[in-house]
């Protein structure tokens, strides 16, 4: 979805000439190369055009890598592995002489409670998953091979982002994007936590925003600490309901059923609830102002409406 | 040499069965087993026997995992992954009713400059090195295929061994050493800093100390956070030298030549100085008690002198 958003952005910004790569089959007007990174000799073959920016978000997702612990690892790790290892390889052929950008799409999952009031630039990664653990590990291959000259790297954590578009998923985080989208659309959605649960968010097009800001950043001001929590905004299930209630009224906040899942809290207790991301805002990363802003960016962006819904007005 | 010393005190204390592996041939009255882990089937063949206790110890050195980056993490990253495989899937064949304890060596390198005044255990990991990048990974699967139930591992930060015994060797650490080491043998040693250069200290009988009690201790008291910084005596090369005169005299003091070297200073200033190892201390870990008494296990363990020397007495 980010990845969809990204190339929509660089294609209007640039007229760059892009490259999408998947490991299955899309359609799109750009070239397409379809194969899995965590085969040997994959990597090499996407990198022999000696792409100048190079955008890794691939990634088997946090419920799937812990269901499937070789596939997660493969994937995610491996994957990243050999990404990164043809460069250092299409870099040595060049003397060095190629030395691309690589903007690394890490996570909050990276971090593990026990938490502080705010998580700081300076918070260990200690995840709790195998996800999280995955993308720790890319984050330290990332500064050892940008440290070594194999390539410019960047990795930023993304906060959950929110408004998810699309349809409702399985997903432990799915209600934080549920219980706005459904509203919205007058359809009814399932809230499994308390309203007290706090999370750190951004709008998929801030998502974007980080990601263009990271593929033009000055890195050498970033010294030898290549990964960056991103800023985002801090909310409890409560304040997005009234931030819900304030942009399409008490209508679509009545949309939301209560129905408790223990299961859901437990996962979600174990999740960052907020940052102090200092050192990605002196970088010039930019959060959406509110969460009454990242909804109204869903209704822009997704429903191509800018004022509330009619139904909300009542 | 942390390896022979663990074996001389694990056959004093437990007489147990063991099985001690390298990759090049070495002599000993236990069962050896020479092989190279990063080769596939490797780690399976040494696990097949279902090992209770498992310390992984070997790695390249910082200076060689520097000088050769293939090497290093062929023998650092995979070599530890392979292992951990390796019991993750002889653990499945026995229907997890196989769970060994794995003590897993890492190193202070973990962590990289800017410091705090003392790195707490909540300190993020930004190694600066390709060495401590691989240890770091090295925690980072330790503590996931821990909590995944596949085995029960513990990761120890060890401090910068001192006194090392054996003759002077390459490494930019070697100076710590060699400052006391060669003085109490009547050699003369050189100083490539200056003496206000602080570090991080462990002695020999420390070391093995906390791989012993790693050996013991009741994880379930780690939580998910199974890597610990150890405990040990901060030292500047001043307090060095001054220990040195308290013990041996002023003659051994005299012994050391000041040759500033400016690549061991940069080297040497991206090192960590301090620690506070509180969770370290709270589950029983014991650091040396000064520096003068890290003199004084090296004279008594590998000089078998109690004493001060005669010569240093005039």
């Amino acid at each position: 979805m980010i990845g969809r958003k990204l190339v929509e952005r660089l294609s209007k910004d640039a007229g760059a000439d892009l490259v999408l790569h998947d490991v299955v089959p899309f359609e799109s007007r750009h070239k397409t190369v379809v194969s899995d990174l965590s085969v040997p000799g994959e990597a090499e073959k996407l990198i022999a055009a000696r792409p100048e920016l190079i955008f890794h978000l691939a990634a088997i997702v946090s419920g799937e890598a812990e269901a499937d612990f070789d596939k997660g690892y493969r994937v995610n790790l491996d994957g990243t592995r050999r990404l990164f290892e043809a460069i250092r390889k299409e870099s040595a052929a060049a003397g060095g002489a190629y030395r691309p950008r690589v903007v690394f799409t890490s996570s909050i999952a990276v971090f593990g409670a026990p938490f502080p009031d705010a998580i700081d630039d300076e918070f260990l990664n200690a995840p709790l998953t195998s996800y999280g653990t995955q993308k720790a590990i890319g984050e330290l291959l990332l500064s050892d091979y940008s440290r070594r000259g194999f390539f410019d790297g960047i990795g930023i954590r993304l906060p959950t982002v929110c408004v998810r578009p699309g349809k409702p998923n399985k997903a432990a985080s799915g209600f934080f994007s549920g219980i706005i989208r459904e509203p919205l659309a007058g359809q009814e959605a399932v809230l499994p936590v308390s309203e007290s649960v706090r999370h750190w968010f951004a709008s998929p097009r801030a998502a974007v925003g980080f990601l263009m800001h990271a593929a033009q950043l000055d890195t050498t001001k970033l010294g030898n600490r290549r990964n960056l929590s991103m800023p985002g905004v801090c909310a409890t299930v409560g304040d997005e309901i009234e931030a819900l209630r304030k942009v399409a009224g008490d209508q679509a906040a009545r949309l939301i059923r209560r129905e408790p899942d223990p299961l859901i809290e437990r996962i979600v207790s174990g999740w960052p609830q907020n940052f102090d991301a200092s050192r990605a805002l002196a970088l010039g990363f930019r959060a959406d102002s509110s969460f009454e802003e990242i909804i109204r960016i869903h209704l822009q962006d997704e429903l191509q409406k800018s004022a509330p819904p009619p139904k909300a007005r009542a």
